[in-house]
């Protein structure tokens, strides 16, 4: 079975690592040089096209950013980087396409139809996690697609997931339960760096914050996941800013087009925005909480240089 | 030692009985001549007034609703029910006075400083874990307040509380860590109810939604806590949508105060106020979810009449 990793990003990377270690036939692809050559060096093929990666591949794992990149990786497109690719048209005819980008439901759902018309298989399978768990090969997959792709893709899902959730037959089901885990991620992210600001303000001691929080009515997996960033003072990219800029912007995309009201997603998105404003889209998600600090005039805790 | 209960509501009973159980002697007194029986079916000691529950007490118990009724209870005040109060002209002249309400900490402090001048001892000791733990006598305790208060009061803490966090020596602690505990209480409330409403509207699984929601990133204590109301379409209050309206706009109150900005806490009171303005203040604060599926027509599971 031969598996193909298009993207080999923080997420990729570890995903592809974890389906050699597996025992699969892995060749990786990605538009920076410096990136397929650490796949490499971590004992990995790779392939100089995304075209040439996928030729003939039994699945093809697609770790891109969005939506825009996952259809150029599947039919070409006008992003120069990705514009020989194509992937429905060379690999295997019963292959699967397993695509983990967070993107909107019908986008999905349209790409699977797509693919679906070319005998291929298609699985909508955002992923969650981060980078670590995707390295140890124990990430959380929301899937849906059809038994005869889960059947085929399995053991590559396997390989780079602790769980598999398997919510539904169709396309577009695992992405609409991604977007409703980054809404909550997003505004528990942007609650507890609101939270630890004022906590900053109020002068109280904030690793005891932590830790009566942590156990207490008000906390959340992302309060206990962040909040040591912030105490460390240390805002190195473990998930960006731009993450949520770009999901939470897919949730109130979502959510309009329903005409459904998101006013937490959105107060949680504009956060975001303000801290990609102000500099930091780049850095971990928690630089809200320095956001609130620049603004407030506060201080936070600063990384000591050991 | 002789323990005082002012306060014989959801909490007060439960935390009276737990005091009863650890075999200390408590009276109990609430405005409630209904409240007051219940306590006594329970085993418990009545007053007919706060002045003659709390007189000579070791120590008393306060289980109001806000910050007015606290101070009524310790100086007397413009409340009727309360207008016989003052119980820091009755108690023992070293008794200590736990105050159990979410309240300013800057009124804590005031508090405190109070009752300080007559010789007594004020702990500042907001209360977290609901009626049910309140009953069990495992609620968790974000306490401050002198050493010489915590060794007197002690055995009464322990018997109603799990876990007594000791911030620090001075009231105010407590009540600014409660504080910080409600912003993000709050704004996990609104956003899972937010989240399951828009779930619904998705077509998806709800009680799926529950489960993987659940073990993700996008979980929270109040997710998890909460949602399970929803999905059983039973609103009955556990904590009232009118708690939420009051400790979030502590929380606007406090930070606007320091001048310092909480939109994400913003956000979710506005939603509290909406769910109250539209006839549910006394029902579960997990019906922020029920306001979303009335605004946006949707249909949430309803109960079932066994």
């Amino acid at each position: 079975m031969k598996v193909a990793v298009v993207g080999l990003g923080s997420m990729g990377a570890g995903m592809a690592v974890s389906l050699l270690r597996a025992g699969l036939s892995v060749i990786g692809y990605d538009v920076s040089p410096e990136r397929r050559a650490q796949f490499a060096l971590a004992g990995g093929a790779v392939a100089d096209s995304v075209a040439d990666a996928a030729s003939n591949a039994d699945v093809v794992v697609s770790v891109v950013l969005n939506a825009a990149q996952t259809e150029s990786v599947l039919f070409g497109g006008s992003d120069a980087n990705l514009s020989d690719a194509g992937v429905a048209r060379v690999m295997a005819p019963d292959g699967v396409f397993v695509s983990c980008a967070t993107v909107p439901p019908r986008f999905a759902t349209d790409m699977a139809a797509r693919l679906e018309a070319t005998g291929r298989h298609y699985i909508d399978a955002p992923m969650s996690g981060g980078a670590g768990r995707a390295a140890e090969g124990k990430l959380t997959v929301m899937a849906s697609g059809s038994a005869a792709a889960f059947e085929r893709a399995g053991p590559a899902l396997n390989a780079v997931a602790e769980t598999v959730y398997r919510l539904g037959d169709q396309a577009g089901v695992g992405s609409a339960f991604k977007l409703v885990n980054q809404l909550l991620a997003g505004v528990h992210i942007a609650a507890a760096s609101e939270a630890i600001a004022l906590a900053a303000r109020l002068g109280l001691d904030l690793p005891k914050v932590y830790e009566v929080i942590s156990q207490s009515a008000g906390s959340s997996w992302m309060f206990q996941n962040r909040i040591p960033h912030v105490l460390a003072g240390d805002y190195a990219p473990l998930s960006a800013v731009e993450i949520f800029t770009k999901d939470l912007g897919i949730v109130g995309d979502v959510a309009r087009g329903e005409q459904f009201p998101t006013p937490m997603a959105s107060a949680a998105l504009q956060l975001f925005i303000m801290t990609a404003a102000a500099g930091m889209a780049r850095d971990d998600d928690s630089s809200v909480a320095r956001l609130f600090a620049q603004i407030a005039g506060i201080d936070l805790p600063q990384k000591s240089d050991a």
